[in-house]
């Protein structure tokens, strides 16, 4: 079935004890794009400015990847971020950021987009993912990202968009904020009871849970990993697999989404083990795969 | 086969948001049996003094325990310790401390326990650990717990009583000080290279990781507990049940030890829902082992 992202495309510099990565290609639409392109088919929403260096239809190339929502204005400047990561690489710090292009007005969803059924809303301010997601007819399952300062500072938005969606992605910090809850499984609940099916929580090192309205629950460990290069875009390569693999299967019921997860979870053990999107241009689905059986393995008792 | 456990038995004064509880019934040795009592028989050794309140039969009563290690010494007093805890229970701070016969000679084996074939030496300082070790003729599979202050002061012991066991159960922030490196998949690696056969790291609400010698890995998320009222003793418990487990089945391969863990996940569940001992009395086999079902339920896919 078709799956449609919308979400930032971006000029990244990442320091981490690894290295540094300058100017190299991020974004989560980009990370998000190159993991769901293992499984399925993506139609791809951003907008950039002149100055961006990267042609998006080589970055894709080999992957089944429709750019027609790729927008380039002339006069505007492509998103730049800037971050540093220090000791385990839990916590990162924010060097600089220019939103440039991104505090335009959003990208227009093609017409020939509008007939989506998955869709996945990359983080950002809850208003403009409530007016893209107005711009698809009848989408059969709504997934979206939130970070902190939304949670903060436009709560009612994030409310009325939560109302709308079918699965919210989120960091355990914001799940607990968004719940006003430190017990993660009563977070998931208050979360849940703002409208939603399922909500999935990212625990980084320590994994994920998933839980869904109907009180069903999984829970899986991160991949372990003994080299993490750069954690940037883990969240979007777990987003873009699970995403992925939802549309590929066509299924949401909660055994589906269990396998959904656990793509997720391999999809960013490969992004942190390199810089940028290095880790996931190197490998093939074949890699993803036998990862996939070896978490399984893992995990199984 | 029979699974003899060294440890502490305690009066513990507990604090927490949910309650306190106040001179009640402690100690890793008390812990561990009372979890371990669900699978195997358990030799128990262990010292108290003359004040103690609690009769250890009747404790443990429905369960299989020999006390003939238990030694009370009439002029002295039973260790005591008092802690509290703050927020969602991560960080717990000693009130006071006790160590009254603690800090006396360590409890000799009995002859009849001499030819025990699993030992489990709660943490304790490691030439004791070592000493009691030393008891016990021709054991199957020895494993052990430690904490940070006898890495930090006691190290040359430690390391020497590493040579000597098969398995250690520690802390994640144990693991990381022990092996001085900050990646946990990397310090399991660095902490079997000091002669373990096998290391399992306990990460609180995030679960556990084992890693074998042989390069074998398990991951396992904790048990979805929306109630922590007393964390006190989980780890304990943990050890408790997945070495009563081993007594049971008789096996250390992989695949048994991978079950073990997930029966210490179960009981550490139980642990945590009420003070002290409660959330162990209060339950049967039949709670634990359709707590393990379920527990496989939600990290299967």
């Amino acid at each position: 079935m078709s799956l449609l992202v919308t979400g930032s495309i971006g000029i990244d510099t990442v320091r981490t004890p690894y290295g540094v990565s300058e100017d190299c290609l991020g974004g989560s639409a980009v990370y998000f794009t190159m993991a769901a392109g293992f499984f399925s088919p993506v139609r791809f929403v951003g907008v950039i400015g002149a100055d961006c260096p990267f042609d998006l239809a080589e970055v894709f190339a080999g992957r089944d990847i429709d750019l027609a929502g790729l927008e380039i204005r002339p006069d505007s400047k492509t998103f730049r971020w800037a971050g540093s990561y220090q000791g385990n690489m839990d916590d990162r710090t924010t060097d600089y950021m220019e939103l440039n292009v991104l505090a335009e007005a959003p990208p227009v969803v093609p017409e020939a987009f509008a007939d989506s059924e998955f869709v996945f809303l990359a983080n950002t301010a809850p208003a403009l993912q409530h007016e893209l997601l107005g711009q698809i007819r009848n989408p059969v399952f709504v997934a979206a990202d939130t970070m902190n300062c939304w949670i903060e500072e436009h709560i009612d938005d994030l409310k009325a968009l939560l109302g709308k969606i079918d699965c919210l992605i989120i960091n355990e910090d914001e799940a607990r904020m968004l719940a006003d809850e430190p017990n993660l499984i009563k977070a998931a609940k208050n979360v849940l009871d703002m409208g939603l099916g399922v909500v999935i929580i990212k625990k980084g090192e320590s994994g994920s849970v998933m839980c869904s309205g109907d009180g069903e629950k999984f829970m899986l460990p991160a991949y372990p990993a003994a080299e993490v290069k750069d954690p940037t875009g883990a969240g979007d390569s777990f987003a873009g697999a699970l995403m992925g693999y939802l549309a590929q299967s066509g299924g949401t019921d909660f055994e589906t989404l269990k396998k959904a997860v656990a793509y997720g979870t391999v999809a960013a053990s490969f992004t942190i083990a390199d810089f940028s999107l290095k880790g996931l241009t190197s490998i093939d689905k074949t890699d993803i795969d036998s990862r996939f059986e070896a978490l399984r393995k893992l995990t199984s008792f």
